[in-house]
């Protein structure tokens, strides 16, 4: 099965993909970020997050996608540009298919380290370690992606997992 | 020119679209509302809305379509989902070229009233003139939408219309 773990945001989407084979064993396949910039439009921006994600489920044809749950702590503002983004994100995923599971924060770090007040320090740690790597992925949101495809692939039939 | 006006909502999405003839004189080709349920997951809410929107768009091919600024005034949790909805729509027009305007609440009162203060019970009037309807079109959403394509048409190329 191939894992695709999405950190969505309008300037910065985080993914990551990862495959697991003999039913525990995973390997990362790939991992990086979208990139948009303040002086696109709108309309450029979700263009240019749909091609780019496109372009990852073309190449690496993930069965899955996981994504955290939309929370309201943020102001409004930061809100609105997330949730766009993020209608864009699962539009996209759901024209191609893909089913989609929803994790919040506490369910990703409780699948990971094992308790639900890990910090990012502990998070990114874990997830070098569960993907066998020599270094923290980079930047942040692309271990978050990771982190959250790790979750789903270690939580996947358990209720915490709630597919949207 | 053809002119589809969107009010998005995760719950429901008001469209009207107007054709413009003689540069001046516009007529409604037709208005109704995108509805989807509570009981559907987010996945399929969007999925319902892309659909929709597209078999809006197949058959009456806008050359332009004009959305409401997204205002911060509502709570977090509203913005977000009327924030995902609305990213599904602008990437839905995005990926049939069609081209997208923006206006704010404001802008749309002037347009139609001739003052940014206007009511709601003025505002659906004016729809119901500039249409030559003789009725208000219902819902309220639907309205809206259509308020915002005459608003598009009435102030196209003028500064207040941003091209977002």
């Amino acid at each position: 099965m191939i894992a695709l773990g999405i950190d969505p945001g309008l300037s910065l989407t985080g993914w990551g993909v990862i495959e697991v084979f003999d039913r525990y064993k995973i390997t990362p396949l790939n991992y990086g970020c979208i990139r948009t910039k303040p002086t696109q439009t709108l309309v450029e921006r979700l263009q240019n997050i749909n091609a780019d994600l496109q372009a990852i489920i073309n190449k690496y044809k993930p069965d899955v996608a996981a994504i955290e749950q939309l929370f309201f702590l943020k102001k409004a503002a930061s809100v609105a540009q997330v949730g766009q983004a993020r209608g864009a994100i699962v539009l996209t995923l759901a024209l191609n298919k893909i089913k989609l599971f929803e994790y919040n924060p506490r369910s990703v770090k409780i699948a990971l380290t094992g308790y639900g007040s890990a910090d990012k320090f502990q998070m990114q740690n874990m997830v070098k370690i569960a993907l066998g790597l020599k270094e923290v992925p980079q930047p942040d949101d692309a271990a978050d992606a990771l982190a959250m495809a790790i979750c789903h692939v270690n939580t996947a039939g358990v209720k915490s997992a709630t597919n949207e």
